[in-house]
């Protein structure tokens, strides 16, 4: 069991005599990075794109995830399919299994590929969060009904906003919005693959709407890699704007410390209603 | 060679021998959907995605092209597997095959899947759009340097609101943003499939940003669609709020006349510098 990102993600090649740029990987999902026993989705998409990305031999740009059974702790298998590989972009499909259920935990779509030049253009800026040392460590609180803090925030050096933490003590702000700072609590810097974490991290926005939803598994998450971070917390917000037909949109934005958007998500998850 | 949507994207299934939920298609990409003699990608989804949800059982609820070679006039394959197919959402692979060159078009990842029943929340609200008949068709102007309307347009009821058309003229205002009224010029009803082509049937949202963008390559387009909308043309934004690295993110909203959201989309595309 490792608290160390990188080494609890880490995958090793398996087969490397197939064609047609597929190949098997081997993994492990270690302890310590699940939500009440579900271990956390961006965690076992990071897997997945390490494994990918070592066919592709290039960075995520975007990756697409459909989420299809629970993740849990143990060996997994990993499958990596090459679709397309051109000059600068590289399309890989991907399939995270559960080496002893046999079941498929996540299917993966992704182009990988470098970054170029393009002029800029800008119409958002970061988040406004508190500095870092002013926002909340997201601890349990002392109200027995109130949502649990995650066994994966143990891992992380998260900071909630202070108007993004209502949800805990029952007191919603009415606004589907969570915000706060993300970093890794061992200090170790932030790649491709920390933000494909970044991106799925947070507790849901929807819990601070206000609405009677306590769950909320994710169908499919797409994660789009806008840049490395420089060194320091991440600025992140998710929002949900629409919950309509029993599901809902989350879009999440991943700032560096010097105001540089790294990543952009949109997850599509279920809302199923409280038992 | 078919004006109408739906014959204009139907598909034939040629194999129903193979197990696991695995089926082969032909389909036929006809003239007149194309923008500058490249098929239209919402074009191209839609097909691919009537071949999976016939396989499904089911419409789509969230669904990932990712565009791999130009699409052009002529017969297709579209192969299509089952990852998972559950009691409420089933999601598979889709894969578009031009049949005369043998080159892959597009590969697709999608959950299929009825919608259910939900609190609602809404922090958002249809585009504000002059009335349809004040809204400009999308016609080419006197300016032999001004962007082509292209072919596609001829097909749809497409009107540009008053702001969104400076780019045809050269005269972009300054915002990544594109709004307006979709349906389609014969008058048939807006389907699921209708909404994936809406997700990507305006000019892009960059022309308007006045920076020099002029070809927007489709990387990656998800659609979430969020319900079935009533009668009349649909209500579209798209706006991009960030380029850097030589990509953009363009994010989708598609409005039904009744003032209900029905689609989501985001895609990444590529911005090369003009020749």
């Amino acid at each position: 069991m490792s608290h160390n990102f990188a080494i609890a993600t880490s995958v090793t090649r398996v087969d490397t005599s197939q064609g047609d740029g597929a190949a098997s990987f081997h993994a492990e999902v270690h302890e310590g990075w699940d939500i009440l026993g579900n271990t956390n989705g961006g965690y076992l998409m990071a897997m997945a794109a390490r494994a990918m990305s070592e066919v592709a031999e290039r960075p995520p740009l975007t990756l697409t995830a459909h989420y299809l059974s629970p993740g849990s702790v143990g060996a997994h298998r990993i499958e990596v399919g090459t679709v397309r590989a051109g000059r600068r972009l590289a399309t890989m499909t991907g399939s995270l299994v559960n080496a002893t259920t046999g079941r498929e935990v996540i299917r993966l779509l992704g182009t990988f590929g470098g970054r170029g030049e393009s002029p800029d253009y800008r119409a958002g800026n970061p988040p406004e969060i508190p500095p870092y040392d002013e926002c909340n460590v997201d601890r349990d609180g002392d109200d027995p009904d109130a949502q649990p803090v995650p066994e994966l925030q143990r891992r992380l050096a998260v900071r909630l906003a202070p108007g993004s933490t209502g949800f805990r003590s029952g007191d919603p702000r009415g606004v589907a919005e969570v915000s706060g700072w993300f970093d890794f609590a061992d200090g170790q810097p932030i790649d491709e693959f920390g933000l494909l974490l970044a991106s799925d991290s947070f507790p849901p926005a929807v819990f601070n709407s206000g609405l009677p939803v306590s769950w909320v598994p994710t169908v499919e998450l797409t994660v789009h890699i806008r840049g490395l971070p420089v060194a320091g917390p991440l600025a992140v917000i998710f929002r949900t704007r629409f919950v309509s037909g029993g599901v809902l949109e989350e879009d999440g934005e991943v700032w560096d410390s010097a105001g540089n958007l790294v990543a952009q998500s949109r997850q599509l998850a279920l809302t199923p209603r409280p038992a």
